[in-house]
């Protein structure tokens, strides 16, 4: 029995700029998925949702997991428990952390011998092929960890702050918000371009913050990116007041993570702020999670 | 006895930005400060607040208007009775609409002969007197009417279609709201910079759409603008929830207007939709006053 877990994360800076190739910076946060492996008769995949064998719609990452291994070792049965921390559907990368979890467990049961940075590669184009599309971030930094700059993969100074993510619980279709964000660029690419670019450029001033361990800074730039965010129409009513709430319960910054329009915001806070800022996310109606930045991707357990 | 009124105003397009040289875009609203004079023995200036003799500290407008006018007839009494629809102190040009009427009466009454030219600038100078600095935009539009870009003064077609204003009743100073930006702008302004002229992109766009009579797209704008404002940190809580709650009961577009943090958000909504509008903002928290654009700046009642 092998038993691995991948870690979710959050944007700090640049989530849809980075579509238009602008710079983003990701960082890993300790919200694991664990998967549990052994050799079996059949295949099984248990999580949260069913129990199934192999199966395209229940378990579709798991199962091209799966199928995507056998190409390098052939093996039959197989047991498969997933166990996950990460709110699913809401941009925290759950997907690639049971990707990446997946392939890493099955890697060490069956001594397939692929790298990290195979692992990785794998791992994206699986989340391709179940999504149609799909960035690298996800499963790159699910597989490395740490803070990291997209797409140039700069490894960062990991923030020695806690992070607070609170979801929206509303359901939001990122295929439809990359959508509408395209149509609105199309429309108006004069004012709306500038705008991706100065989310480049927040990302990189972010960056060499993070480098300097300014947090309060790196705070204010994220409310910055958010408004930015707001301005390109995947904001809410929901994400603003569990944003503002977080802000005056006295985050150093709060944000969208991932695509908008629901799901999920989050906040840098020093580790002593982090539960009052998870109380007012709370009392403003959305479900909080304390949680913090790691270091550490892909790991056998 | 005279009569004159005179409209508030409110920012379709470019507050804050308007600071640094980018263009904006005002638009006079249909709610008026009514002042009536007459000669008297003394002078009393009658308003919502309190009845006084020449006071700067209670009437100050007022007061230096009357002083002001003094310079171009001598007079002595004057009786003054202000009425005013337009909420106080949220950046809807208040304090403009009450030294505008009030120029305009005494003008009539005493015979001085100003021009309209002449009375929006010395309404503008007793802005300044007044609060030590002030934009000229808010006299100039209480005086001429109309929808008008600021610097260059170009008045556009009036749209029509209903606006709804939403008060807060949060308390904020533009003072400090000014100075806050300023200061961000000043620790990053190779990223502030772009802002601001993507703020005054937005405005020239919007001019144009305005013209044609495109007010989908006007207020899609508008919506563009307040995440700028809200990347700018002008935004709130409160100003957040009254402006999507507007924008999901169907107003073409909603942001702040004036300087945030507290005061006034506005909505652009056809007029069969106001009422919705209007009770999603109160729903919201907000006090919401239906009210549309006008062309009649200063006139005689």
């Amino acid at each position: 029995m092998v038993s691995c877990s991948a870690p979710g994360k959050i944007y700090l800076f640049g989530e849809h700029a980075v579509v238009y190739g602008e710079t983003a910076v990701a960082c890993a946060v300790e919200l694991r998925t664990r998967v549990r492996v052994e050799v079996a008769d059949s295949v099984i995949i248990q999580s949260q949702i069913s129990r199934t064998g192999l199966d395209f719609e229940k378990h579709p990452y798991v199962s091209a997991v799966i199928e995507k291994m056998r190409e390098f070792v052939p093996f039959e049965g197989v047991s498969i428990t997933v166990d996950s921390e990460i709110p699913v559907g809401s941009g925290l990368g759950s997907s690639a952390a049971v990707t990446i979890a997946s392939i890493g467990a099955l890697n060490e049961l069956f001594g397939c011998g692929l790298s990290l940075e195979e692992i990785a590669t794998v791992g994206h184009e699986i989340e391709i092929r179940v999504q149609g599309a799909a960035s690298p971030t996800d499963t790159y930094v699910s597989t490395f960890g740490g803070v990291v700059t997209i797409p140039e993969r700069r490894k960062l100074k990991t923030p020695d702050c806690g992070i607070v993510v609170g979801d929206t619980g509303v359901f939001s279709s990122t295929k439809e918000l990359v959508a509408n964000v395209r149509q609105l660029r199309e429309t108006y690419p004069e004012l709306i371009g500038p705008l991706m670019a100065s989310i480049g450029r927040i990302s990189k001033l972010g960056e060499s913050l993070v480098f300097a361990g300014d947090y309060s800074s790196v705070g204010r730039l994220m409310n910055v990116n958010q408004g930015l965010l707001d301005a390109l129409g995947v904001n809410s009513l929901e994400l603003s007041d569990l944003i503002y709430s977080a802000r005056a319960a006295g985050a150093f910054g709060a944000k969208i993570t991932g695509a908008g329009g629901g799901g999920c915001m989050v906040a840098l806070a020093a580790p002593e702020k982090c539960t009052a800022v998870a109380e007012a996310i709370s009392a403003a109606g959305g479900e909080a999670i304390i949680t913090g930045p790691t270091e550490q991707g892909l790991r056998v357990e």
